[in-house]
């Protein structure tokens, strides 16, 4: 009865050898990325379309799909939490199709030469935006990061290889194969996207070891599968570490606009990578401030933590140890901490931080230039919620991570993230003197 | 008597243990990034020239030390070619100092944002260029790179460790402390540039392993040495593998044109990695063309080695195995294949290939339009020779190296490649909604 089974997808127990199946998907997906190389933008657009078209044809078997999903998950125990992030309702089914329609609105950067520099050779050189090949997508429970990875890499002009968790098997069978029909009505190789069908473990080992097949790894998820993978993967990785972010309130700033960036950044959503851990505030303002703050955050239940000097102005609240400057809570838990200036934020962000998204609130010029040049995270901020710091904020259009890395793309990724450039060089028979 | 004892460098045996000695080298380099990253242009720059007046000043210690290290490699038998890589003379002298000039001339990258955007919320969007951090480098025989690799480093922001070969030891630790005197003189922290000053060759193995302190490894040599690091490193390489580039001449081209660009992309110079190893001629031409490319290379002293197709019409020449497609001989050796038209050669590349520099002899518009979508290299050229891979030529008026990688760096890489871009956000006490 289930969606898994009529939509003929290979099972766990007919993947057969596992080295020999990833490699066959491998060879599949560096065709189909040679064959995307010339596929047009147009091209590209009518696939995301049909691929709507096809999800909203089959949206009773896809939803059959994921019940089967929420039923096995509810039997084997899993949590309330992992439940809600594999359910599909209507509102995250329509959320999925606006996505595709989205992304096939989006501009493609495929092709894209930024200049053309005539040299004294007389040869013309430039850089040209291409896809990166074949990406390999390792994430968890959501059943709609299949859909959103595919069509940010096809978009890109990338074949991928989709490994999505055990928890939503059947849902992420259902919906390939309308991905697949989606390929196959557009005239694309129907390896463009490709889904493993096995759950098995083994498979991901494969995958983050063909060089000659795959050419970046992205794992989504938390910071354990990301940490292993990054360990053993012999391919790149691009990595989504932990967010400590922090904001720092400067001696200038103005006291309500620090107050209303230091509650949104905590407060505004607690389980996010871009949310605030730690508080910093310079001594002069400490006073006139934190009683502010401790009243709001309590409206919010936010527990708080602080230094002794934090906690000599707000009495009750418990001391951070070491351990708390180091915090990645992705709860209403908020480390505060009095510090003596710009000087002493910026050690403390570098040593605490993980280089993720850090903000100042200030209205001293000098400083602002200081923090931003200074400050070495992947967005850095003046004046601004750190929960900014993602691709639809920025004005990518779209999402596929936040990576963690300093080389190649750092921050929200985007489509631009997915490609790389070449050289470009034409000429007219010049020879090299 | 040697500059090695006369300039206070420390020796093989009194670094202690490698691994504190190493870390030591690490923090230190740490913190002179943390202080680069506040560096305006024109102290980098005063740095810069001042090494130049102090290589000046203590040339013939240099010059001393250099002696020292040829006479030594002498006794050790080191071959001719690498004798000659170590050897300084008054040009190469002189050279390194115009080198240093040159790099002091080149625009800064760092600080540079491209375009800040205006997003619905209120905030301002750019993406500002930034050091990478601390930079490590590996490097063999020649000390010249001792200077290159630590002036490109410093412009752009970076501290450097550089370990040398040890045939260079006391070449590379006299150039050392001209460069420590130039960054003291111009009030930088003279452990902007480390050069390790052991031989020993666990330093390597700590050097590529501390990514608390180095944020990315350069590996400079053969194969077997950049292979090795990669496969060890826990820190991110940017790597610089083989070149097996190809020539490709389709049957619209102008013949005088691509005997032209066929004799120089082999002849020009036989041991660089932008040197053609496999031209490709599209059939209808052959016969035209190969009876002229066999006297131009026969002039060369140039080795052919052909396909079947080939020989048919060159009877004098080896055949050429499977294993000729793959090589990169870095000699005067040169395999020809006849094919059919540009999806065969194309296919060609794609299969022996190593993605470095490809290029198409053509007047066939469309036809020259494909090879550069898709021809997967990191550097595409129509009607120019393959030795313009380098970036100098390319405009970038400096060289690290030419990475093999997609990710990152692809091609040539100038004092860019030695940055990272992050978001800056610019509000006025905005939040997320």
């Amino acid at each position: 009865m289930t969606a898994h089974a009529s939509h003929n997808e290979r099972t766990d127990s007919d993947v057969g050898d596992i080295a020999t199946y990833m490699t066959n998907l491998g060879q599949a997906a560096r065709a189909a990325a040679t064959r995307m190389r010339r596929t047009v933008t147009g091209d590209k657009n009518r696939a995301l379309l049909a691929m709507a078209e096809q999800l909203q044809h089959h949206r009773s078997e896809v939803m059959a799909a994921n019940a089967a999903d929420l039923a096995r998950g509810q039997e084997s125990g899993l949590d309330a939490a992992l439940l809600d992030r594999l359910a599909l309702d209507d509102a995250r089914f329509d959320a999925m199709l606006e996505g595709l329609h989205q992304v096939a609105a989006l501009p493609d950067p495929v092709g894209e030469i930024d200049a053309l520099r005539s040299r004294p050779s007389g040869i013309q050189v430039g850089q040209m935006r291409v896809p990166l090949g074949v990406i390999g997508i390792i994430y968890e429970s959501r059943p709609n990061v299949t859909l959103e990875a595919a069509s940010l890499c096809l978009k890109s002009g990338n074949a991928c290889i989709l490994r999505g968790g055990s928890e939503a098997r059947e849902s992420n069978a259902a919906i390939a194969a309308c991905i697949r029909r989606g390929l196959r009505e557009a005239g694309l190789p129907e390896a463009t996207v490709q889904v493993v069908a096995t759950t098995d473990r083994a498979a991901v080992g494969q995958l983050i070891s063909m060089p000659a097949y795959v050419d970046v790894i992205i794992p989504r998820g938390g910071k354990s599968l990301i940490e292993r993978i990054s360990r053993e993967a012999k391919v790149p990785v691009i990595k989504h570490l932990d967010g400590v972010c922090h904001v720092y309130v400067d001696a200038t700033a103005e006291l309500d606009k620090a107050l209303a960036i230091a509650v949104n950044a905590k407060t505004q959503r607690y389980g996010t990578c871009n949310t605030m851990e730690t508080l910093l505030i310079d001594a002069p303002v400490a006073e006139e401030l934190l009683p502010r703050l401790a009243s709001a955050y309590a409206e919010h239940g936010v527990e708080l933590r602080g230094c002794e000097r934090t906690r000599a102005i707000l009495d009750t609240i418990t001391a951070a140890s070491e351990e708390d400057w180091h915090a990645e809570y992705l709860a209403p838990v908020l480390a505060i901490r009095v510090v003596d200036g710009i000087e002493a934020a910026m050690e403390h962000i570098d040593r605490y931080g993980s280089h993720h998204t850090d903000a100042i609130v200030t209205e001293h010029y000098g400083l602002a230039r200081r923090f931003m040049a200074e400050v070495d995270s992947s967005s850095v901020m003046v004046n601004a919620s750190t929960r900014f710091a993602d691709g639809f904020e920025y004005g990518l259009g779209a999402e596929i991570g936040i990576s963690t890395d300093k080389l190649h793309a750092r921050g929200p990724v985007g489509l631009e993230g997915l490609t790389t450039r070449k050289y470009v060089v034409l000429g007219d028979g010049q020879v090299r003197q």
